[in-house]
């Protein structure tokens, strides 16, 4: 008889070591729309962003969560969403998820967003931060400050804001690319380029003023944020109060992952699929080998986030160098029915103490949601699949459920154990 | 019990929105061989290409066609073609596709291959054109032109040549690779490039005469086309009158892109796997990536031709940017009983309205046969697995399959419905 | 009924056209975790290698050879293993695994690795001998040699070195990456290169004196060899006598390989997964369409090694370049549980006549078994697959089992066929 492993992951508490918060706010059809795809572009007129496999997903495991059946239409879907309201789709969705643990990247969080103390609320379980290193200079920009003291002011900076994160979160690869020169620049390096910076941003800033989106490099939608529900989407590349200081400078870039690295907490890449901001060419974590070798001697976790479809790459990047972890959050949650696969491929020639489960979930709690219910359902099928099979046994297969789906980043991140 | 698509899947009416003629000819082995591998070396004596995807697929699924059984073996199918002939051969494989709608890229079409009405008159199906910018260019070239005329001559060609046609194809991914400056090329540089380029093309053509195929790049085989079988391989990449004029310049390429783009037609990219002509590492589609986005003000459908085995870049495209789609045309025929593989990438992350269905079938009409019938069959495994996996409905499943057998080339190309 | 293929793919005599020595030594637990990973680095504290898809798969399928129950614990298999002793897990491991004939890449036999003598008393069958380029040319560099004496001094060497070899490997993707110009470098190129490393390499050599491994170039770690069975690990990329003598030169290594195809034998290169050293960027099989289109007129078979990931790009150019062969061994041993993904990928556009098999095993006589052990599994699962979805037969199925697990590689190394 086939041996099935849905229940036992189904039970498993996970920890979500890269998610972003669930938004508080009721959502128009438009807005809903545009927050179920990476593409900032407006959705054409002749196409519904829920034919795709997240809107299929929507309406397969989050509608029975809303009173629904399984696959309802997205009309039917959306008039329940709004009759029971932002807090109480909230609350359902997930309050299902079985989520233990949350690892919040806080990059952005406008009022649209909650923020950890609000996620816990909603959820009950322990939500931690974790610190997006451009964010915390552009704060330093934006707050005023000479080319030469910025090195001391981010640092200052980032020591301050992560007093209690439990890590650190890079989005060089939509910035720059990851195909930057690994190595450390000098103190003259990066005073000059902060100095080129904080000029061209100054007036960047001044341009921008009272638009809370965009900034220069931001694309020719980035700017474009007038509806509030659209900017509800566009506000994930930018924070409070720093519109107009996007860094994008190589320099700069690497001398914020470099004094990450002094900073010591796990720090996470973005690598691979995301909006059209990312060069996906230039997003391969294997561009990070130079990287990775140069910051072996910190012993410094490197967490290489989503790697699709780069997920083999970044498997072997785990095999080969101790520090390297890696996940294919946000993947699974776009590829739905397809989420076995890129889970099948990260069980490939990476150890299993180096793979992890997050969920790259941003505003609607269907992300947060879905997030886990599809990793779940698609590591039931493929470590089924190995036990089936007859390569593995249940105990190996419960085993490594248990250490991706939570023991790896508990210690990584040096998180307490739940409390039985 | 399980769901089976089979048979709604087979009822659809395809568009084959990338397509070339079929022959007309009788074919010795030899000629057939060579016609189905992109290979364009000859085939070594120590092997067949019927062992091979393909040539297991045409075994199967056309030896019925043609009255033989099942896995019939290459020396029986042969046998029964010659008898049958050409003519009833094309009957048979072109009237069992099911194809409702043909977009016919024309690029060359000797004697050989049958064109517009001849294809028409086949499968009594409507026929359109896809007009390839390269070869209108050495057109253009090859009858006389100065070098600063040759935009303005190009132009004036391309509107004539396109009056009545639904699509533009380039080939600059084997000509150039896709890794080129997406930017509009002035008209010096324009002038300039053209200026070279007729002048190498005239030496070129001169020693050329009387050579159907090949010209200067053409590579180490492309002017061996002494064999009349042979030829009709080769003559992929070159029409008539235009030998010794093949286009590689980039700054040329991109200049006919750029008019193409003017044009306002569906603009066709051959990507990814091909001839031995095409350097795979440059036919990436995400090398694309800065043309579309420069791209965009003009609204032109950016459509990506096969893309194996870049299939999850490319749904990535057609996930980020509004005007991207693509098709797994081509690697489907190639990878027969593995192209569920193909068909199931392209379903990851690209929206479902931004996917089509093509063969690029060129030659014996099992190609053509074969794109519809395996595709078909994958995509019935494919979202049938969706389905009994209980991820989507069968409505669901359903209404994808019609959207990318058909409705998406229908709204892309703007074609009108078929008469039920 | 579901056919089953797994007696007949069992019973196959495979060739291993790539496989190196297994080690006569009995291994601590520290070695053996050390010697089932590619990775060169320590193994962390907080993990072990047995959690790994080479893990489970040495308790699952080695475990019964040693006469304990599959999915046995590490404790239980290390206790066992040490019990019989290197000798006895030698015999039984090599003696299950049905292999008909070994080609023994040779690069490195230290007195831990048996040669092919060893090999060949062990298992009983035929072993011949793969020479390795980079050695040879390492070998007479630490022999003294004037850099104008290099070329002929080389060619003399290997020469020498081959007269019963069956083929030639290069490691040109350890070494420098394969993104390498693909020309024959000048004899005044050679000499000069061949200058610059005899002298740098006579001083590293002084330096290396009484370090059996690592050498300029070797990474971090690859000096670090003081643990025997640490040594046993890292041997893999030096050989006896050649301490300090890495070669890395791009034009050194280029003349390798041109002198090399002179030589006539078919030509290995590594590509894809392996340990640190290779930067898996710079080792795309893609890289070699250069060398593979100059060396065309050689005839010389061109044998991809490994090329995970990168498997549908060598099936590519398998399709292409008549003289390109491939296979997808030590991924398939890595991989374990979803060894069958890419023995399935191999099954694509690559005509059947262009795919081998092979281990890569180095070491453990594990990786000898499992290499052989995994792969039959896989293709069995695959090509069943094929047939019970109606798309193969089962006598072609038959016929490209035999074809890729031994047909191809006696074709191509002309090899005489086993006695019946």
């Amino acid at each position: 008889m086939a041996v099935d492993l849905t229940e036992l992951i189904d039970d498993l508490p996970l920890v979500d070591h890269h998610v972003h918060g669930a938004t508080a706010h009721d959502l128009s059809r438009r807005a809903f729309e545009e927050l179920i795809t990476e593409s900032d572009r407006p959705v054409p007129a002749w196409m519904t962003t829920f034919d795709s496999q997240l809107g299929h997903a929507i309406l397969r495991h989050c509608a029975p969560e809303l009173g629904l059946d399984p696959h309802a239409s997205p009309e039917e879907y959306l008039a329940r969403r709004a009759r029971l309201g932002a807090g109480e789709v909230n609350r359902r969705l997930l309050g299902a998820t079985g989520v233990g643990h949350y690892l919040l990247e806080t990059g952005h969080r406008g009022e649209e967003i909650l923020g950890p103390g609000g996620m816990a609320e909603v959820t009950g379980v322990p939500v931690d931060e974790v610190v997006r290193l451009e964010q915390v200079a552009e704060q330093v920009a934006a707050s005023g400050c000479a080319a030469g003291a910025f090195a001391r002011r981010f640092a200052e900076a980032l020591w301050e804001r992560t007093r209690t994160a439990r890590g650190l979160k890079t989005v060089a690869a939509y910035r720059h690319g990851l195909g930057f020169d690994p190595s450390r620049p000098s103190a003259a390096e990066v005073a000059e380029a902060a100095g080129r910076w904080l000029a061209e941003g100054e007036a960047a800033a001044d341009h921008a003023a009272g638009e809370p989106d965009g900034g220069p490099g931001a694309g020719p939608y980035g700017g474009s944020g007038s509806v509030p529900e659209r900017r509800l989407g566009l506000v994930k590349d930018a924070g409070p109060g720093t519109a107009g200081w996007r860094v994008t400078d190589p320099v700069l870039l690497r001398h914020l992952i470099w004094t990450g690295l002094d900073r010591g907490l796990p720090l996470q890449f973005h690598t691979g699929f995301g909006d059209p901001d990312v060069d996906l060419r230039r997003a391969d974590p294997l561009l990070l080998r130079g990287l990775i070798e140069l910051a072996e001697p910190t012993g410094v976790p490197i967490m290489l986030l989503h790697c699709y479809p780069y997920v083999r790459g970044a498997g072997h990047l785990a095999h080969a160098y101790p520090a390297v972890h890696f996940d294919v959050g946000l993947g699974v949650t776009y590829t739905g029915a397809r989420a076995a696969a890129l889970v099948a491929e990260s069980l490939e020639v990476a150890p299993f103490a180096k793979l992890l489960f997050s969920s790259d979930a941003w505003g609607p709690a269907e992300l947060h949601h879905l997030g886990a219910t599809l990793w779940r359902r698609a590591l039931a099928r493929v470590l089924g699949g190995f036990v089936n099979e007859g390569e593995w046994s249940p105990a190996q297969a419960a085993r490594v459920a248990a250490m991706v789906g939570a023991g790896n980043a508990r210690r990584v991140y040096a998180l307490t154990a739940p409390r039985p």
